[in-house]
């Protein structure tokens, strides 16, 4: 089978076996994947990582134990965990500390032509969610992850700083929960499918509001992201971390402390709240697809989604 | 009257006028005052401080609008608030944006023989707290404040990183409320005091527990402090920040995201909280205090607070 393969910067294309499927897990035949920027980092080296990546997909199930799965078009919940240890007993498997992560952690990702997961992990796609919006789930689950970690009160005002792909999805789900999100970016383009969902969107450059906002989420990517969260957010406000940046960022702490600021970071989160917001389509996806490419044109496909400003790329099954 | 004077990194001692006592404010006489790292941090001209410092004390009141004030013992608010904006309303005057700061920000400060403060900053000391102990109110209100701003479920262990004089007072009061205090310090005298109060204590060099507490308190006044407590910290956990370090300080906000740990800032907190504390004698202050100095030796009083190591050094009035 074909199989994308990272390795010292590079995106090749190997052949591979069909991977065995250990008792308990899922065969898995990828329909579509999603480029998400952890595959560019990982990609550029960090975490020292060389295999199959790919962690946002939507697959078809070839074999599995449970019978009424095979067939069935499934997302996946990324982490593997043990079941068995604390983390795990309270439903939070994603920290579980045995964990591999598909595609990022010793677990083999979805960019191959088949790859495998526990059937604990999977989800069926609910019915009429048509494959380019449940690639999303993956992703779209980490937005909502924000909701499973903070209370934010009725009706209340969110600022999310940034337009990128994460960006977009969070403002769209914090706004479809009733919020009055306000949106700030660089790209008129993108933050036009955030405006089209609702959102009060800012073309900012480094014009940003002071102290203004109980909430800001920050999902620029970027370093000097957590800087900016920090002075938009009201004293006793809460900063949300969604950018994951490499090596250390330079804060000056005492405004955190003086304006007792509080910052949680966030990270993956669970595909049962994202499928509804799936299935009642409540969220605008096909704008946020910048490219489709088969799985035997990944090197261009990865070259793609690196490009500057682009959104979603999609990798589809070679027919 | 005599006044202590910060100005260009020298502590002078200055004679002033008895300030003027407007409507809603008592005129207060200093009986006995604490030296903060704060007032250490405003004589090596952090925030570009000229002026009175002191914002513990315990005083007299000798003039009021209240008769039944003056003559009372009485500890006091350090921020002084408009009173009127949303802040004050929520019963958050400290982070009212137009307050001044008793001895930090725009209001002379308590290390004179008379200063002003409103009546409604003023708390009337229990009977029977010995001044010794009331002169600890401010401090233990922002060892309070932890727990105005988290909610830590019963029983917890907490970490507290740091046994200087802020790190003593958080430690004994987190042990107070019931919750299993690690203290971790460098100083085998100080950590005796936690210790006598019954907090686990640790002569730590650098070698520390790693993602081992749901909840960890950095109290070291270091910018090492938040890397050692966000590596201390568990996944989901939180760490308290209580050390205001000055400029940038580097952290990998990347394991913050992964094991979405929240920080929360934390400053001032509220004498209503404190004042029980000390009359129920709950806290060990006798061996917290380093020194004791009259007010016109308030220069060798300062030399003394800034040796390393030196716990509380308190100022008393000139009889």
């Amino acid at each position: 089978m074909l199989a994308v393969y990272l390795e010292s910067g590079a995106v090749h294309l190997r052949r591979a076996a069909v991977p065995h499927r250990p008792q308990g897990f899922a065969l898995l035949r990828l329909l579509l994947g999603g480029i998400c920027n952890t595959d560019l980092e990982l990609q550029r080296g960090y975490y020292g990582f060389s295999g199959v990546p790919g962690h946002e997909f939507v697959a078809e199930v070839m074999e599995a134990d449970t019978a009424a799965l095979i067939g069935q078009r499934v997302v996946g919940e990324i982490n593997v965990a043990c079941t068995r240890c604390e983390w795990c007993r309270r439903g939070l498997g994603r920290h579980c500390p045995g964990r591999t992560v598909l595609g990022i952690v010793n677990h083999p990702g979805a960019f191959e032509e088949f790859f495998t997961l526990p059937e604990r992990n999977l989800h069926v796609v609910p019915e009429g969610v048509p494959l380019e919006h449940a690639v999303f789930a993956e992703p779209l689950a980490a937005a909502c992850e924000i909701l499973e970690q903070v209370s934010i009160p009725c009706s209340e005002r969110v600022a999310v700083l940034g337009d990128g792909k994460l960006g977009l999805l969070i403002a769209q789900v914090l706004q479809a929960h009733g919020y009055k999100v306000h949106q700030f970016g660089r790209h008129p383009e993108k933050l036009r499918i955030a405006a089209a969902a609702g959102v009060a969107t800012e073309l900012s450059g480094d014009n940003l509001p002071t102290a203004e906002y109980n909430w800001v989420v920050d999902a620029t990517g970027s370093p000097e992201g957590l800087r900016r969260a920090a002075s938009m957010v009201r004293p006793r406000g809460t900063v949300i971390l969604k950018s994951t940046v490499h090596g250390a960022v330079g804060i000056d702490t005492a405004p955190i402390i003086v304006n007792e600021i509080t910052l949680v970071g966030s990270r993956c989160g669970r595909m049962e709240a994202a499928l509804p917001l799936l299935s009642r389509n409540l969220i605008r996806l096909d704008e946020m697809i910048a490219g489709r490419f088969a799985l035997d044109e990944a090197p261009k496909a990865f070259e793609r989604a690196a490009a500057p400003g682009t959104l979603k790329v999609l990798l589809e099954a070679v027919r």
